[in-house]
């Protein structure tokens, strides 16, 4: 039973960038957090695992205590607690809409059931969150400040959860929602020339790796070639991938429903 | 090094009853969670594991949807997502105060770490908990709703976590945080002869079970002889167990202190 639901599992990333107001520490984006939960709501995709980033709330805090460079020391315990309180207030804003909009979501905390060594997801007790999507409810997930074999402590990127989610669970499709179209051949905000890719296999995105750099998506855990960097081996384990823009009305529903959208599909 | 600082953990429960106001719904006790906050500061007891109760917060919710009885239908799905959205809203105040008052406090969600079996806890990830402890870190746990193997979903009392942490963390002491101050011979709150057990060993506790059972603490997991039902299993262990009304100042920083203190001691 687990197998055949795992099939339909579809995982969706919601960007920072797009929940919060990147410029604003600790500031969200209530409207496209409420757009996106009547999307959500609208598509009524079953079973579905949510993973959010941390935009204005997680970064600034970790970056500000050096979170991610690992312990080094006790200045940070502090800065540690801070996170993942204030990671917590972006989850609760997220679940909390949800629920408004009638999904049964469940918020889960990655620092209490991860454990990373060396930044990279050594372990993760996943029972919890099968049992959730078996009966039916909307995991929600997060970038996070996790506990870490070698270094102590670590932060746990949303999009390396979600491509490790994906693959555990034997997840059917992942829909990364960002705020720029997709994957572009350059920087869509400075160059007039950069365009965007439709459709991408990973051969392909080996060539263009160099473009895509140009790319930035503000995201300290690693822009457009970061977030490729963790979602390759999920498109190699032959789930398949598109980006698109959440910061545009129904591009995530469409993706959702599997509806054809603008953005970048990525396939092995 | 695990073992030599689990050796001088120390467990505290703070009751639902006094940190929220147990009459009216999802009504925080501001004022017992800023001063709880400053004695648990104060008192500077280390390694120190918090687990807090629901009070007005999780269980009218709990009770409204049947949860306590599993799963029945999918009315209760909403629900569950309602009653632990809830709960994370009492933990992050408490957890809020904790971090205002220097202590680097971090929320573990019991939902995504324990799974239950008929109710009892039947596995629960404690790597990223003993982490947390090893590192400084106070880690805040509480009563929750939790994915149960047998019933799909069950209540997870704060008072099981406890008993249930403490033995698998070898803790030295648990103190646990009430509104009455202690162990009574009958309800207190009715019965001028009810008198104040000051000290009781489970032998003789088992003859005085009768009594107690008229001592009403207002809490849908069980009341006081709940709580001795939950506690016995980690005395058994040689915990040293006491209990105190954390509605009255002091208390609970002199029970974590190991001072003299108005409450009842529970040993072996």
């Amino acid at each position: 039973m687990v197998r055949g639901l795992s099939a339909q599992l579809t995982v969706l990333k919601l960007g920072g960038s797009v929940i919060t107001d990147k410029e604003k520490p600790l500031t969200p984006n209530l409207a496209a957090i409420e757009r996106l939960a009547k999307e959500i709501s609208r598509a009524n995709v079953s079973p579905l695992v949510l993973v959010h980033g941390g935009g204005s709330f997680g970064h600034p805090v970790a970056e500000q205590y050096g979170l991610s460079e690992g312990y080094k020391d006790s200045s940070q315990i502090m800065g540690f607690s801070i996170t993942h309180q204030v990671m917590t207030k972006l989850n609760k804003l997220i679940v909390g809409s949800l629920i408004n909009h009638n999904i049964p979501a469940v918020e889960v905390q990655p620092s209490s059931c991860v454990v990373t060594k060396a930044g990279r997801i050594q372990s993760m007790e996943d029972r919890p969150l099968r049992k959730m999507f078996e009966m039916g409810f909307v995991p929600v997930l997060y970038g996070d400040v996790v506990f870490d074999s070698e270094n102590g402590f670590a932060i746990l990127s949303g999009d390396q959860l979600v491509s490790s989610l994906a693959m555990n669970l034997d997840a059917r499709r992942i829909v990364v929602g960002v705020d720029v179209n997709g994957l572009y051949t350059g920087d869509p905000k400075t160059d007039s020339l950069a365009r965007l890719i439709r459709h991408i296999t990973l051969e392909e995105l080996k060539n263009l790796e160099p473009l895509i750099e140009g790319s930035k998506v503000t995201d300290v855990t690693g822009g457009m070639l970061g977030k490729m960097f963790e979602l390759k081996p999920a498109v190699e384990h032959g789930i398949q991938t598109i980006i698109v823009n959440a910061a545009e009305p129904n591009r995530v529903y469409k993706a959702l429903k599997g509806e054809k959208v603008v953005g970048t599909v990525i396939e092995r």
